[in-house]
């Protein structure tokens, strides 16, 4: 029996002229161990939901059988998935896993208690991160649509370092590197990115140190319980009109923008 | 000085009323192998473009060091980066690479010449594929934003198996896990995906003996080149209106839905 593939999360939700609670549908998102004649050939980030078939596939997809018939059984249980297959081939190449930059991805080892954890006492306007979504264009996105892009910002919403790629691990990881190599104090920054936030995401900018995390994709459930457990504020935009935020939400501001528009009418300062 | 993260291939475009030749732009996809004290460390899929910034940026998000400070250097040389750090830590956990999906992807390795060749004569007309489309539509998607769909056809467009999961990667090894189970001859298949095709994820398809793979995501310089040479046909839909066929275009008989409609409307059968 297949666990649930969906689950409910607690939000803040804030739209340009409102904030109060709500509720969100996510995907789950789990580890599952493969074992091949008994040895751990790798882990899975996967939906909790046909696990046998999942392994059942791999051993084709990834050439370790050219036949099914070689295929002598494959059983689940709890996380992990057993596979015993009859001359095995290319279990070394398994060793070796990459794709479009969500490979190097640690999770954090609950069980080996890394204590990644993230303290900044930043705090940021709604407005300001309602305003700093656009940045998020890119060239590359535009003309190819096979891009990812990730943007650091500081409290006032002005860019310190941006970047592009194929992976949207890697934008993580070429936008810290930027920012590492001129010197700028990640516990200042949120990170506006256009990729999902799984746990692998959401590790990454914790080990940073950066406390705010932004995304314009969906969010898996691996990614908000990362942030809660690492202190990480992570906030999702389902559209560009409401973000929804899962976690530490203490570090954004409500700041209305009708409220706003009428202060400047007004000939007032916003403050 | 980096290289270009976008180029041009040649496609044959099919629309619902045409059929004609076409160029388009894609993200390029590239392989780099991360060394760290002269480790290898990982193998990194990304756009060339600041790597440099990319493996400075990995040893902090992957927590190999705890402060800037600790990075003697990071130089790039071709298709390789080299990283030279103080008190490393966590290298054995950079060994375990695992994200959404992404993880247990092994390119072809063209210096090992992985000999995976797909050989078969299906051929489906274009109508086909433009109405298989509907079928990629999931559930799960529609309340989380966060899943991937894979859906096997055969030639008349009959559903044989479909899945869903939080990783693209994983939609193909359990759709065709699926297939396996039931005795599904793949070489009369075609998959339908809503993923990106990279390498990893064309590469799955060639192992497995599938001919013919339709995205409605991106495609990447990897997954064309990968399909190029293993004999798939990779068919990507920028939009739903028109596709674009980067492989093997051979396969696919154009059939134009107003001349069908117009024969429908006469009253005679559409060969």
């Amino acid at each position: 029996m297949n666990e649930k593939t969906i689950k409910n999360f607690d939000t803040r939700k804030i739209n340009r002229d409102k904030s109060g609670k709500s509720s969100e549908a996510v995907a789950v998102e789990k580890s599952y161990d493969l074992l091949l004649d008994g040895m751990r050939v790798t882990s899975l980030m996967a939906s909790p939901s046909e696990l046998r078939e999942l392994g059942y596939g791999y051993l084709s997809t990834e050439g370790i059988v050219k036949s099914e018939s070689q295929i002598l059984s494959v059983r689940v249980m709890e996380n992990e998935i057993y596979a015993f297959v009859e001359g095995a081939e290319n279990i070394r190449n398994s060793l070796e896993l990459r794709s479009s930059g969500c490979v190097g991805v640690n999770l954090d080892k609950k069980g080996k208690k890394e204590q990644a954890s993230v303290e900044s006492d930043l705090s940021i306007p709604s407005q300001t991160i309602f305003q700093a979504l656009k940045e998020l264009r890119s060239n590359v996105y535009a003309q190819t649509s096979g891009s990812h892009s990730a943007v650091l910002l500081d409290r006032e919403g002005t860019v310190l370092a941006e970047t592009v790629d194929v992976g949207r691990h890697n934008t993580y990881d070429k936008v810290v590197g930027k920012a590492l190599m001129k010197d700028i104090d990640l516990s200042k920054t949120m990170l506006l990115s256009t990729g999902r936030q799984s746990a692998g995401m959401v590790m990454k900018a914790a080990r940073s140190g950066i406390p705010i995390v932004v995304t314009k994709a969906a969010r898996l459930s691996s990614g908000i319980k990362a942030a809660q457990r690492t202190g990480i504020t992570l906030i999702c935009f389902p559209d560009e009109e409401k973000m929804e935020i899962f976690s530490h939400s203490e570090r954004i501001k409500f700041s209305s923008s009708s409220k706003r528009e009428k202060t400047k009418n007004s000939g007032k300062r916003n403050e």
